[in-house]
C-alpha cells in the first residue's frame, strides 16, 4: 500500500543486498518514516520483541526471514541442525500468542530439511520465506474480495450513506505484508467509491489505533475518525457504528479469538446493540490444536512500563511522558480472548463462515500447514 | 483525606480570607501539589471548565461557591437578580452531564431568594455552599457505611483473600469533597484491615484513573494495580475481579446510569462474567425527570486535542505529547449510558437498592429537593 505516492511491503529484501531484510520502523511511525535493515537472527528478535515489527503475519514473514538469516550465519564448524533448531526456538519464544509465528518458521525448516549445503539452505530459506509472504498477501487479497461484500451489503441497506466501521488496533498492511486483513476490504470498498468511514480504537496501551491505523488510512485517502478506547460502547448505543471488523492473533478451532487487549468489550457492545461483529484472519492465524481460548491461550504480560508512560510526538522528537504517579504498580496484558458466541463471522481467504468448530471444519476440512 | 500527612477537602473556604474559595488543582496531579484560589464566578466557571475541579459533587460545590462569589461582586448599580440569575445560567451551562451543578446553584438560590442586602445574601450563600459540602460529605460517609457491607461479604466469602474491586475514572475524595462515593467503602475496609486491591482503568482521554485514582490511594495506603482501560475485561474473564464500583454523573430515575465514558463497556463485561456490578451515588446526582437515559441525557464533547494529546510528566515538568499523525480528525464523547438492566445496585447514602424505577422510587419516595 502508499505511503506518500510510492508502494511498499511492511517486510521485503532488496535485490541489491539479498543478506539484508528490511522493514518499515513500525515503532518510529507516524512520526518518522525509516526502514530498518535486519542482518540476523538477533535482529529479527529484537525487531519482534521490541515492536519495529508487530501484527501477527509480519510477526510470521519475520520468522520465517529469520530462519533465512540464520542459514547465513552457518559457517564450517557449525552444527547446522542444532544451529537451526536453537534459531527456531528462540525466535518462537519471543511471542507466545501470536500463531503464525510457530507456524512460519516450522514451515521453513520443513521445506529446507533436506539440504545440507549452507547455500542450498539459504536459497531453500529465501525462497520458502517469500512464498510465505506471497501466500500472507494473497490471504489478504482474498479475505479483501469477501469482506467487500459485507460493506457492499450494508452500504446498500443505508442507500450510499457512509458505512461506519470501528475497528482495534491495527490489522492493516503494516501487520501483515500488504492490504491487510481488516484494511483489505476497507481498501477495496475505498477504490470502489463505497462511502466509507472508519473510527479508530487508539489501543491503549501502545496505540497501534493512533499511531499506525490513522497513519496508514491516511496515506490511502481513507477517511477515519481516532478514538478512545472508551468510546466504542457510546457509539455503538447511538447507532454510529455499521460493523465491526476486528485481526486475530489466534483463534481456535471452535471460533475464540485471541486478539489485541479490549477486543473483547467492543464484541460485547456489538453483541448488546446487535451489530455485527467479524474478524478478518488469514487460515494461518487459527490454531487447530486448540478449543476453548479462554482457558488455553497464553496471554502474554508485556512491560508495564508501556502502560505507565504514553509515547508520542513533542516539539521534533519522539517523547514519553509519565502518566500516573511514580511509584506506580501496573500491569500489561497483551491479548484478550473473545468467545465465538459473540462474533458473527470469521472473514477468512476461503471465504465467510460462521465462528463455530462445524463451520470452520467445513470451509478448511481441519488440513491447514 | 490524605495528602503526604495531611488532612485536605478538595474544596473549601480558609478562615484567613473567607472572600476566596480554595481547590485542589486536579489538572497538576499527581506531579504536583498545588492550591489554586478561585475569587470570581469567571474564576469558578473556568475551573469547572479546564477540569482544575471535576467529579460530579465536587462540580456542584464549586458551583455553589460560585454563586457566593457572585454575591461578593455586587456593587450599587447592580441589578442584583439579573447578575445572579446570570451567574447561575453561566456556571450551569459550563458542564452540561452532571446534574449536580445545576441542583447545586439552584439550592444556594433557593436559600438567598429572601435575601436583599449583598452582606446577607453573601452570608446565607456562604452557609448554603458550606452546607452542601457537608452533606455531600455526610452522604459520602453513608456510601461508605453501606458499600462497606458488599466488601465485608465479599472478604469472607474469600476466606479473607484480598476483595478485587475495579473501578473506572475517579469518583474518589478528590471528585468529592472527602472520602469519595466509590472510594468511600474502599477506605472504610482497609481502614478496618479487610485486605483489598483496586484496579484502576487509566480512563483515556483524561487519565483521571492514572492521574487521580491512583495519586488519592496510594496517599492514603490502598494498594492499587493501574490497568488500561481495554484490560477489565480479560480480568474478569479470568475471575481477578470480585466487584465493579463506580460513580455517576447522572442517574435517571429508572436506573440508567451516566458515568465517564467506557463504564457501559465495563458493565457489559461485569454482566457477562456475573460479576456484581454497583454504582456509588449520593442521591444529588439521581435526575427524577428523566426516565431514558440513552435518549435523554445529553452527552458532553469535549474538545478533541484530550484524544490527540496525551499529558504527563517528562524531565520536570508536565507535557503534552501527539500520538497520532498531524492531521488525525478525532472525537471525544465525555460520558456513556449504562442501562439499568446491567446495574447490580446502586450505592446511595440512604442504602443499597436495585436499579429500578420501583425500587428508587421506595428509597427515595421522589422528594430528593
Amino acid at each position: 500500500m502508499k505511503i506518500g505516492n510510492q508502494n511498499y511491503q511492511s517486510i521485503w529484501i532488496d535485490e541489491s543486498d539479498p543478506e539484508v531484510v528490511r522493514v518499515i520502523d513500525q515503532q518510529k511511525l507516524p512520526f518518522f518514516f525509516e526502514i530498518k535493515d535486519l542482518r540476523s537472527v538477533d535482529d529479527v528478535y529484537t525487531a519482534i520483541e521490541d515492536m519495529t515489527v508487530r501484527g501477527a503475519p509480519l510477526i510470521g514473514a519475520a520468522g520465517a526471514f529469520g530462519i533465512y538469516l540464520a542459514t547465513l550465519e552457518i559457517n564450517p564448524q557449525t552444527n547446522i541442525r542444532d544451529h537451526l533448531s536453537n534459531a527456531a526456538r528462540y525466535l518462537i519464544s519471543c511471542r507466545p500468542t501470536a500463531v503464525n509465528l510457530s507456524w512460519a518458521v516450522n514451515r521453513v525448516l520443513a521445506k529446507i530439511k533436506d539440504e545440507h549445503s549452507p547455500a542450498s539452505l539459504s536459497k531453500k530459506a529465501l525462497e520458502a520465506a517469500i512464498e510465505i509472504c506471497e501466500t500472507e498477501k494473497e490471504n489478504c487479497r482474498q479475505i479483501g474480495k469477501h469482506g467487500l461484500k459485507l460493506i457492499e451489503e450494508i452500504s446498500k441497506n443505508k442507500n450510499g450513506a457512509p458505512v461506519n466501521i470501528l475497528t482495534h488496533c491495527n490489522a492493516g498492511w503494516l501487520a501483515c505484508i500488504d492490504y491487510g486483513t481488516v484494511t483489505a476490504p476497507v481498501y477495496l470498498a475505498h477504490e470502489k467509491g463505497i462511502p466509507i468511514h472508519i473510527w479508530v480504537d487508539e489501543t491503549r496501551p501502545r496505540n497501534q489505533g493512533a499511531k499506525l491505523t490513522a497513519y496508514e488510512l491516511g496515506q490511502n485517502g481513507v477517511p477515519y475518525t481516532l478514538i478512545p478506547d472508551n468510546s466504542g460502547g457510546h457509539l455503538m448505543q447511538q447507532k454510529l457504528v455499521d460493523i465491526v471488523i476486528v485481526g486475530s492473533d489466534r483463534t481456535t478451532r471452535t471460533g475464540d479469538v485471541a486478539n489485541k487487549i479490549g477486543t473483547y468489550l467492543k464484541a460485547l457492545a456489538a453483541y448488546d446493540n446487535k451489530i455485527p461483529f467479524y474478524c478478518a484472519l488469514p487460515s494461518s492465524s487459527i490454531d487447530f490444536s486448540i478449543s476453548d481460548g479462554v482457558k488455553e491461550i497464553i496471554i502474554e504480560e508485556r512491560n508495564p512500563n508501556e502502560v505507565i508512560n504514553v509515547t508520542g510526538f513533542s516539539e521534533g522528537e519522539i517523547r514519553s511522558v509519565r502518566i500516573c504517579p511514580e511509584d506506580t504498580v501496573a500491569v500489561n496484558y497483551g491479548f484478550d480472548i473473545t468467545p465465538a458466541r459473540l462474533v458473527t463471522g470469521l472473514i477468512t481467504e476461503k471465504g465467510i463462515c460462521r465462528a463455530t468448530e462445524k463451520d470452520i471444519n467445513n470451509m478448511f476440512s481441519y488440513k491447514i500447514n
